[in-house]
């Protein structure tokens, strides 16, 4: 299929040689930022790069909007495109209809589950690929050429995709950033960052292979009292961290009564 | 070494075949329950089980207290050894002098950090041993010990490791807990729970690689203030998702304002 990408961000960064490498041809890139597109263009070959959202002389079966949520609208109502070319976006928290005004029949989704940063090489392969449509043609040609890049795709609609972003959020979003407050702590205490990795892994691992709240250890769910308020004291100093150790202590000790 | 264990849970679990393994000889396994000792000797040659804590006949150089740690203190006491045997807990959250009173010179620490459980084996040389002597031969011993089992030791002290033991309540007890909820979720949503898995082992070794707050993303360091609402919406049955939601995204904000 003949590609055109709007967007030279993360996303677009692995998409679009993934993509080629698939065999399509990525026609253009956009980027309001003529050099970002250039730097992702000299990545493919025969892509022009352009800062014109006017593809009506490009020829393109599907155009990716691959740029922030707040952004998606605006760029889809100045975008032109030759009739039939199929308008989807790459976002996990915006629903189809942002595009059905625009594009009608031709607006879908074609999300890439996954958290892409320019640096780190990501196997698209092992990337779920979300893909939704306004009428089934739609949702056919998107689902094929997730296909083409991904093993695991499926037909998610809005309502879901939004439910499933809202849990990617706690169990990446939040996750990193408890994982951020731990690396701060052992950095204070003057310990290696490294120790805890181990602990870390073998804690992903068991709540993948096991529902997370009947493999829960530690404090909060063994009640143990003494030890909580040691790690409050240890904690003093910070009354945002005491507030979010005390709700998350609660948290495990409802859901543990729950069973 | 003669290694004497008290306690037949998860720790003892794995710590006693892989003690052997190394070449030291397991001579006893204690625990409350006949039958847990029994279950674990079986995994030993040579090891005695036994539900008496008087050692006194029983040739040890170290007795390694694998107990909860609401019942190491009361354990101990009843404990009747050789005279220059070394006694040491497994806990990280308890200090080496609850040990102390007891042992004297010969009391320490030797903690796996590590989550253990039965059904799951657990490669020992990659879990950090952490140990922790009254006098500098106590704590040679020791040493000399974990190094047998772990390619990763190293002296903590008590003070230091209550400091870890908080930074693993982070990193791994509370977020495993968010990955419950996440799995919640995903069920309710009526959605595959391993759908999250590749973005969560990604998000992991991101976390791993790099300082995490420096590669937080989603919609509270987006300041994406639709999508948290939208978010807080979807959680209005959940009044305590909705406050730990709202917690943890105040928390990424004014951390990624520290800078």
């Amino acid at each position: 299929m003949n590609i055109t990408i709007v967007g030279a961000g993360n996303v677009a960064w692995h998409l679009a040689p993934a993509l080629q490498a698939a065999g399509h041809k990525i026609t253009a890139i956009y980027s309001r930022t003529l050099a970002h597109a250039k730097e992702l263009s000299r990545r493919l070959s025969d892509t022009l790069a352009t800062q014109s959202l006017d593809f009506t002389t490009i020829a393109t079966d599907v155009v990716l909007i691959a740029v922030p949520d707040a952004v998606i609208v605006a760029v889809a109502n100045e975008l032109k495109v030759k009739p039939g070319a199929i308008l989807a976006h790459t976002s996990g928290s915006q629903p189809l209809t942002v595009l059905q005004t625009i594009a009608g029949e031709r607006a879908g989704v074609f999300y890439p589950l996954q958290t892409f940063s320019k640096q780190k090489p990501v196997d698209l392969q092992q990337v779920p690929v979300l893909v939704e449509g306004v009428m089934e043609e739609t949702t056919k040609v998107l689902e094929e050429l997730a296909q083409s890049i991904s093993r695991q795709v499926a037909r998610v609609d809005s309502e879901k995709r939004k439910q499933l972003h809202l849990a990617a959020v706690f169990a990446c979003n939040f996750t990193n950033h408890l994982l951020g407050i731990s690396h701060e702590l052992l950095q204070h205490a003057g310990l290696p960052i490294n120790l805890l990795q181990p602990l870390v892994q073998e804690t992903i691992e068991k709540a993948t292979a096991h529902h997370p709240f009947t493999v829960q250890t530690g404090p909060a769910i063994r009640h143990d009292q003494n030890v909580i308020e040691e790690h409050l004291r240890l904690l003093q100093t910070e009354p945002e961290l005491q507030q979010l150790y005390r709700l998350l202590t609660d948290s495990i000790q409802h859901r543990s009564k729950k069973g």
